[in-house]
């Protein structure tokens, strides 16, 4: 059997978006599951299957004890941080479409404050990973954090010079990714950032790692987002119209190394060119056929990479974003439609996979119009993952 | 659909247990996948999915790497350290029953050292985790460790005993799991420890952290294992008789929180018992109609806790160890014949799962009779997983 449409997403839930909201993560968790499951028309203890990102701070036991939970049948963790997103909801597809659960809430919580104080996290709480490297740097890690790449605006940053020296891509390309998702979140009540910003903003905000300006790089928010996914044949029941899941994919090239794919015979073979391969031959469907795109935005860079890998092939995002392409005015397919990561909040994409949801279901602030497939894709440059939502099943 | 009989363990390899080979996990991890992907009668770009433990220091993307695979297009991290080998297992059964993965290495590799310097590994090498207890304690861990609970042997304490109080266990049923697996040890080449060991030496055997002696620990040593699983239908062209995957679930209870479950309305609510639940309805068997179990042993309190929960209900462990009953010499279901953590190797069960195919296959040093179901459960006192393996599809 493959995934095809075999689940659905029947609940979506957030909670408000901030600066700093003040409040464990487990909080967060607990409310944005919360408005999840009351979306989906379901009770907490119709949950049987959790899945969470590896680098939240919540653990499933913990929100499952929060929630109530009498008996969990199902809980997974997806790996790669902003890579993990597609592949967590993939795993609760596979899950429900095999019986291993009924219904399954896939979660992402994040309290960027220093001084989280839960109950129920992890070992770490808030705060930015890089604050914490350890003395002893092992992995592929050690080949590249003594040598100054401590943090990963400095890694892309590398990236995309290399970008730049061999495909003519300009800062105003990179500007045009930041200034499309800000356009979108002036229209979003939810987003952080909605003050508009011009090409001469964007071409006078600081260096942050050269070439990476400021309006290159996410924000530090705090939030929480969750979507409950359940088998399509039990979907119809629930208080929205369910979205279905196509197909789910994930990707690993050769010589992947976390950030720091500089070692590659090609320098551009993402994890996510092998992921986007896979989805489209999973879901029968064609770059074409996308309606309306969320790309992973940690960084500017990561979007032109994902407009490469899912829409227009390699080296020609530039002309793309030049011509309006992946604006919600103009765009054939419009990208990022809430904001996301770079003006809504970043929580390593969950917000982006809850506006893929809301798109297919009609209730987006930039509703594109007549949307039949949605996709996410997760961070490129690490190993990855994506899926493309169905209006039809 | 269900995952039963969907999918196949095709290979199985190990590579030398010891107290220290001087290796990286990775080489090691490498060494184990090379010979599981021969014994399965594969080539190393066959493989196209890996799953690996949270607590592994081997990323899939550096294992992969070393395997020469172009491209992998599944990857997933079991959770929750000892609980995790059911998972593992039952992750890759449903990514090939789905059509995410055509073959899926299962792996597990662990170096002791501390000093391990390992390529490719993660943030931290070898050694025992509490060592490295950060000065700030968060999660459900700021509840116990300020107050001396600060090991794995000293959180299973206090479970001991609180079982010994309410079902009076005594330390010769703890004994008896240990001399078990000691003896089936002593015929078991690739085991580190081989010396037979009597009652007398067990209850004379130095407290770690009453009531838990010496022998009632795992063993802290090196060593890794790979179990290749594919689907069903395709599992037939290989090099040995396929091993079906009968069924596999997960468990968390209400009250879990990790190791430190003492907050519960019922102490022995197990995750595990919640698991073996569901694992026998979704496998339509039930407990008397396993041939042969391997039981997660970081210690021989959780054989104790799974022997009940799997095989004989609450509080009857200690008569059946009594009588013999989960001996290779006398036992129905005899119970962890190559030695497992305490006297085989201790790969946080992994192991234990080698061990659960060669008993279908009939390979196994203490080869039970005529096996056609053997089950593999893991950690109790934790979120956790299990497995029923069988010889006819």
């Amino acid at each position: 059997m493959s995934l095809k449409n075999k689940s659905a997403v029947i609940g979506i839930g957030h909670t408000a978006y901030s600066k700093g909201l003040g409040r464990s993560e487990l909080s967060l968790a607990l409310e944005a599951s919360k408005k999840a499951i009351d979306d989906a028309g379901l009770k907490n203890t119709d949950i049987d299957g959790i899945v969470r990102w590896d680098i939240d701070n919540v653990q499933d036991d913990a929100l499952a004890a929060a929630l109530g939970i009498r008996e969990l049948k199902f809980f997974a963790t997806a790996p790669w941080g902003g890579g993990a997103g597609g592949n967590a909801v993939q795993l609760a597809a596979m899950a429900v479409a095999t019986g291993q659960a009924n219904n399954v809430i896939v979660f992402r919580s994040r309290n960027r404050g220093k001084q989280s104080t839960q109950a129920g996290g992890g070992q770490h709480s808030g705060g930015r990973p890089w604050e914490k490297q350890s003395m002893l740097v092992a992995g592929s890690k050690q080949f590249t954090v003594p040598f100054g790449l401590a943090s990963p605006v400095q890694e892309v940053a590398v990236l995309t010079r290399r970008h730049m020296h061999v495909f003519g891509t300009k800062a105003e390309h990179l500007g045009g990714i930041a200034i499309n998702q800000r356009t979108n979140a002036v229209r979003n009540p939810d987003a952080v950032m909605r003050t508009p910003i011009t090409m001469d903003d964007y071409l006078t905000s600081r260096w942050v790692a050269e070439p990476m300006r400021l309006f290159d790089c996410c924000l530090e928010t705090d939030g929480a987002g969750a979507v409950i996914v359940t088998a399509a044949a039990n979907a119809r029941n629930g208080r929205n119209k369910p979205v279905y899941i196509l197909a789910a994919a994930q990707g690993i090239s050769h010589g992947s190394q976390g950030m720091t794919n500089y070692y590659r015979d090609d320098f551009f073979n993402t994890d996510s060119s092998v992921c986007a391969k896979t989805l489209y031959q999973r879901a029968g469907v064609q770059a074409k056929d996308i309606d309306v795109a969320q790309l992973y935005d940690a960084f500017s860079t990561t979007v032109l990479l994902l407009i490469e890998d899912f829409l227009c092939g390699r080296g020609n995002a530039g002309a793309l974003i030049e011509s309006g392409g992946i604006t919600f005015a103009k765009g054939k397919t419009p990208v990022n439609t809430s904001g996301a990561g770079l003006s809504e909040v970043y929580l390593h994409g969950f917000n982006l996979i809850i506006e893929a949801v809301r798109q297919v279901r009609g209730t987006a602030v930039n509703q594109v119009k007549d949307v039949e497939l949605s996709l996410y894709a997760a961070a490129p440059p690490v190993p990855t993952s994506a899926f493309i939502l169905s209006k039809n099943p």
